[in-house]
């Protein structure tokens, strides 16, 4: 649906860091134009640039937002270019991005209802720079949106917006499955892209040089220090070690392969 | 006392970090129940699992929030066992927490009036995942009581509850004083678990190979690069160097010994 | 101009970092004094006791919030010492801050209209510790002055303040300028005191051993990987790789000296 208007929770979504006034000074752009705004932010520790990171969080934080929530994301390599500002109508919230695939993992999971290209410029600050858009233009229309401004007058709808090719698991005759490693959290968990749905029964994960068989419900369920596999926060298969940094023992990286394969087979 | 109902602050203590979208889906969980909460972030910088440092926090932080405030503690390695969730009453505010001693630090200064198994279900989203109950369980239960849910209905009266054995200083009959570092601040200052109170007149402070005379009234008291004792803003005394990081010059961790004697007995 | 009252909105500009809670302290302070206050946590990233880049953020991100924001920065190596705590008045805003001159960027660009020797003990907390005055007396004036306390109440008027030395470009006859790396972001841009304004045509930038030729209109006008200079969000000359990490690739630091001469004249 396409509400007639959003707000107040806006999210904000950023690869910023928090060590620079970027964050802050977007809120004082929010807060000049939406004083009721209830801002969130999701997350601006997106590895800079990394714009499947940033569609991931995304399309896994989503659905915990309440109607009508603006999520203003910003992994924005291509700042001061042409490419577009786009607004996405999404199962009762809107997402604000740049034109550069950020979207896909989402939309992969619920269809937008409508997109525009975001190009009334009533919408951003008069001046606006070369660099930092996320104040000038992002800050300023989340604003005027949760500030009541109508979607019809947003900008042009459009049909076309740039996508990415994220990597899928392939689940092979055998009844193998073949993952990566999509992300590797604070914990140092290893999150894969193989849903726990695709898992064949008793299965055994293996990532690099580690193999783990069976699936736990809990990280204490084996001892601290033991490597464990178990379907995680997002629906994914997850390789862990309890109280442990796997990522770090294992040396490994986002897009190391993951495999898994059914003990029932042997 | 307990209170009919707690909030509208919340207040958010974890080991989450803030470069995975954790934090910022607990507040969308937040604002889809209470859209009036006021959510503070504590911190999220507890190091993973470190149960006895986010209970020091929660100690040193609790009497400077407003009445009614709900303190949300996820700091929890046994997240998707049969640990409980309690909540507790606690000086005009609340607690809810993982039943893994967190609160030790905080009932030692002040005794709950009440303590609750929150067992209640609709506290909690209908769909809970087995790694994540900070946004299943805690969020949610969070947003139900600052919305208005009565303390009543949390769930059932409980009396017992998980300590922990938390390092205690020693007085001695020759007037030494030994304790330990229990926390390092960002500024790398020595936070150790002797109080003020207990220091007695003329103080030698011994931390490492490192000894220190009387203490100052201000960081600034001696000159950049020096070693300094104070009684820090928890009422601690603290080991610190102006404007320098003590912690790394010494190589000191969590755990190191304190020694403190007075001069007058030499 | 001087307001009568300032709020609802409260930046806090602290070199506090996040792993400590010592900023959630702060905001549990303030909600005691205003629940109404909208808090912005401009950064709390500046290193420690940086006293001049917290001035350069206060600079830069001012003009970006509403009217009637009241601006805390705790940047303080003097905490506990006789240093005074200032309030002023600057262009429909507020600012409070430890007299050490931090605000010295921010002045130069918008003149004060009164400062004041916040002295009012009322303001404060009943007991002042004698490290942490962020939480002790800074927050709670915040949140007596966004909860209404009217601006002729927080003390003492002044007309002396301390001020920073802060490095000046220097434009010689031969239309060189030469200037220095005042502070590096996130990405590792180098950031200069050379403003876009002061650029010769057609210019040169050398930083280090690495030489630029021209401006870009946006970080992606090169390859990734390569050098380009650009003026930046504050409207200053930045050195930058597209996608990189120009500060870790070139070994450049706060001080770099920078110069730029005019192709023209070769």
């Amino acid at each position: 649906m396409i509400r007639e208007t959003y707000g107040p929770v806006i999210s904000l979504l950023t690869d910023f860091g928090l060590t620079d006034p970027f964050v802050g000074v977007m809120h004082g752009v929010i807060y000049s134009r939406a004083p009721q705004a209830k801002i969130v932010d999701l997350t601006h520790g997106v590895p800079p640039q990394d714009v499947r990171r940033a569609g991931y969080v995304l399309a896994d934080s989503f659905r915990y937002f309440p109607p009508g929530t603006i999520h203003v994301c910003v992994v924005d390599p291509g700042v001061g270019s042409e490419r577009r500002i786009l607004a996405a109508a999404v199962d009762d919230q809107a997402v604000l991005w740049p034109d550069n695939g950020l979207t896909t993992a989402l939309f992969a999971e619920c269809a937008p209802d409508a997109v525009v290209d975001v190009c009334n410029p009533d919408l951003f600050l008069k001046s606006v720079s070369q660099t930092f858009h996320g104040r000038d233009k992002f800050a300023p229309a989340a604003g005027h949106m949760a500030a009541g401004m109508p979607w019809a007058d947003y900008g042009l709808p459009t049909d076309t917006w740039a996508t990415l090719d994220l990597p899928q698991p392939v689940s092979h005759d055998d009844g193998r499955v073949e993952g990566e490693v999509i992300y590797i959290d604070r914990f140092g968990n290893l999150v894969t892209n193989v849903r726990g749905t695709q898992l064949p029964p008793l299965p055994r994960i293996t990532v690099g040089d580690r193999a783990v068989d069976g699936l736990v419900r809990s990280y204490d369920a084996v001892e601290a220090g033991q490597w464990l596999a178990i379907v995680g926060s997002t629906g994914r298969l997850e390789v862990a070690v309890n109280r442990g940094d796997a990522a770090g023992l294992l040396g490994a990286a986002v897009g190391e392969r993951v495999v898994v394969r059914s003990k029932m087979s042997d």
